[in-house]
């Protein structure tokens, strides 16, 4: 074996990175992953991972929005540093929990997976992920909505095939996949 | 075997069927294709399809704009009906050419492929046979040129990320790919 040929096959056993972004669902809430972020990863292993298992490693990332309003749905009062940490080990145990959901899915196909949560804007923290860990390419779930409903909600998916520093590939929910208010995810 | 089974497996053997858009090269005109298009096409290749050649069907795609002022490089006097009709099939010839690079690199790797060209404006041809032919999604080539330029030469890419009816991949050139003058390609 020459060393070009060593290269080769060495490169070839590199697998195709796909970062997947996943999210919560806006209706039921962690730890249930959003319809489009569950579209967008089904639809990965479906149509580019297919049987080829080993040629692929996803990475799953959650990006967590800092919740401003952290306790509304606390029934108590919160005043003790305490409070505080029992809310971000709330939170860090929610973004687990729906990244369980997906490993899970991962482990039973038999797919290499990491998945990790950063805090911060969706979009710049999907960004800022690409750049630091360099995926071959992102899959973003889309709601698909039209443009006015996009004026008040906003798109992470828009933003990130504009300024993610890699190809992008958005997968919007079918129509029997939304729910009756669009903005709902 | 149940009715649930032949139906699955049916559907596993169904390939993901690629649109990939392709041209010729701006610098060396046909049959060359343009250095866009042809990493599009590699990327596939090389990111997606992998190992997996049996899972994959490429639909390849060129769109060829009509040629306005087409007698331009015919040293002729372009007067009768068979100027017209030579140069139409020299049209047809060189999009031919064009397309037998990429279904000859198919063919060598052992993928399945369609290739048909399709004349007019590519961002409207590329999303009438989105329509048409309903692949699983859209690959296409892209200059990456900055905002500057993008005004003067406009983006097809862009264009259909936002109209066609699939999902949508833009493949960008490396600098390293690209030519002293970005517009070329």
């Amino acid at each position: 074996r020459t060393t070009t040929e060593t290269t080769i096959s060495e490169m070839e056993s590199e697998p195709t990175r796909v970062m997947v972004a996943v999210n919560e669902s806006t209706i039921k809430g962690y730890p249930h992953a959003s319809i489009s972020s569950k579209k967008a990863f089904e639809w990965t292993l479906k149509k580019i991972v297919r049987s080829n298992t080993s040629g692929f490693k996803l990475l799953l990332l959650h990006a967590q929005v800092q919740d401003e309003d952290g306790f509304d749905d606390v029934d108590s009062i919160y005043a003790s540093p305490d409070d505080f940490r029992n809310m971000r080990e709330r939170n860090k145990a929610n973004g687990l929990h729906l990244l369980e959901f997906f490993v899970n899915k991962c482990h039973e196909i038999g797919v290499r997976c990491e998945a990790w949560i950063r805090k911060g804007d969706p979009t710049e923290v999907i960004c800022h992920e690409v750049r630091r860990v360099r995926p071959d390419f992102l899959v973003v779930g889309s709601r698909g909505l039209g443009p006015f409903q996009k004026v008040f909600v906003g798109t992470v998916s828009e933003f990130c095939v504009k300024h993610a520093e890699c190809p992008v590939i958005i997968i919007k929910r079918s129509a029997e996949e939304s729910p009756q208010d669009p903005a709902d995810d």
